[in-house]
């Protein structure tokens, strides 16, 4: 008899991004006679049911794939006894047989809110935790749920596809173009905690996850199952699916501005309308905010009512003065030219 | 002392898409002595608060214009006494000084739900009065709540970006590119309705639009302020301005894809898959998509998956047999070729 289907789920992802890691990390051919140290993966492990399933199933799939599985926990020192919390994690991640295991405190800063300043103070942790194991790669336990409620989170933003785009199965951390990898992407998180239940791992609920201070918070226990009802039940794997798609997308005109950029400039590096006019407004507005990113307006502070009076510059040329753009940038039409630059 | 703001936000955003009309259809050169007829522009009118609100608007700035503006109510005969009130309407409409106006009934037949059946025989309906009266235009009263609503829809397909992008500000019916106008797609429903009170103008309020048994019900008064509660006020124009993004991203990646689509065939005209394979996943996709509409899929019932199965033919060759797509078409590999075609 083989696991509960939930398990099987589980480890079936985890297996397959295990061989992904492995085509990345292939053993060097060493030509000596010293065998080659297995690759490591890290588990990220909060000691919730998503990272706790995460870890039992990299536990299980790597020693078949001669892969050493170790995990990480960040004490984001927010709660009175994060760090006993942390050290219980530890004691569990041990006792699915990962080694090396560790717990690893750091201090929230408030750039951004909170979520956002706790996010970048876990994952410069994770990173660090990466680079001293020499870890292959680390795994993140998001759940299609997640991923769902991240597309929501950027439309909210209104601020186009790459916001839709959701997290990636793979991305990068300074250093490590493909350290992050996300196998549960695609799972729902019923079957994360079911798996933790027929394996009988005990599991911590983060009270932040109920808090409705938390806009993630309440978009799980009140807008999605809201949505939901009106919409069907397929609202989560919708959601999904569309990060997906948007983030092809948005790869994809991202490329395309990339290269029609230099063809839009005059031998002196400005940018000329008339040949911006003629590109899709799609391409065009990726390249106007390309060109502010590149003279130090901050990505996160432009937005695309930003971009769009930028925009008419070019197809509503109606003598418009100096545009201020966020980071002391100005755009201003200049002979057929567009010029952005530090003000 | 000017009219009431919201009164003055409908008039601007109407003569707004009346000077734009007057763009599209300047006055002939006749060369006589005949006075040309100037141009007509219906309404379409349910009664209800947007289209009583956008009526009024057209009536007051048409004649400003030397434009000639009339109106059509659709009976759809879903509701008892619907001819009384659609007789209603059209007193109503005449009482704005509207001239043309008629009542047309339709019969809604049962095609893909009663919303869509609805709309269907509505636009029929819509594009036979235009072409009977000889109108540049037609006005519909789509709010930025529509929109947000309708974006929301597309989201619950997850088929990708086109299907976010909502109701176009301008679009077509057979025979006229630019037939329909969405002049209040920028404008609050809040706005609408109050430009109705303060001109004492009698709304109908249709019970369709609370009957839950309708999606789009259920999405206005659960779904949408559910969402609004967990993410802000902002989510409405968040949504409208995802769909006016998204509208020109999708139209720049169609027109990649049906730039490209020419330089990955063979000189038989057969799609070659490592052309294929070297382009974004974004641009194959949509090629893929136009090849089985081409050969008879029919677009409505091709999702998201059917083309990601056909994808894989091309980025995860394994020797696969035919791929079965709907409306009896299929897709195989044959040397080097993808073969689409009526099996």
């Amino acid at each position: 008899m083989g696991p509960h289907p939930a398990v099987a789920a589980i480890r079936l992802a985890v297996r397959r991004v295990l061989h992904d890691i492995l085509n990345d990390h292939p053993t060097p051919e060493t030509g000596s006679h010293e065998r080659p140290a297995p690759p490591l993966v890290l588990v990220a492990c909060s000691g919730g049911a998503d990272s706790m399933a995460l870890a039992s199933a990299l536990a299980f799939e790597a020693p078949r794939l001669g892969i050493r599985a170790g995990g990480v926990t960040v004490d984001h020192g927010l709660q009175p006894g994060s760090d006993l919390r942390a050290e219980e994690v530890v004691l569990r991640l041990r006792e699915l047989g990962l080694d090396p295991v560790e717990a690893t405190a750091v201090t929230v800063g408030r750039g951004g809110g909170p979520e956002a300043a706790a996010r970048d103070a876990r994952y410069a942790a994770l990173d660090d935790a990466a680079v001293r194991h020499g870890a292959a790669a680390i795994l993140l336990g998001h759940t299609r749920d997640d991923q769902a409620e991240t597309v929501l989170l950027g439309l909210a933003r209104g601020s186009g596809i790459r916001s839709l785009s959701g997290m990636a199965a793979v991305s990068g951390g300074p250093g490590a173009a493909r350290r992050y990898r996300r196998p549960f992407l695609q799972l729902d998180r019923q079957t994360a905690r079911k798996a933790c239940m027929v394996q009988s791992l005990p599991v911590w609920d983060d009270p932040h996850n109920a808090d409705p201070a938390y806009t993630r918070s309440r978009l799980r226990h009140e807008g999605l199952p809201a949505l939901e009802k009106a919409l069907g039940k397929g609202v989560v794997e919708a959601l999904a699916r569309t990060a997906q798609l948007s983030r092809d997308d948005a790869d994809a005109l991202d490329a395309w501005a990339g290269q029609a950029e230099s063809s839009v400039r005059d031998a002196a590096g400005l940018l000329e309308c008339a040949k911006l006019y003629a590109l899709p407004p799609a391409v065009r507005r990726r390249i106007l905010r390309r060109a502010a990113i590149e003279a130090g307006a901050p990505a996160g502070s432009l937005f695309a009512r930003h971009i769009e009076e930028v925009d008419r510059l070019i197809t509503g040329w109606r003598g418009q003065g100096v545009i201020n753009l966020p980071g002391k940038v100005v755009a201003q039409r200049q002979g057929g030219r567009l010029v952005i630059r530090q003000g």
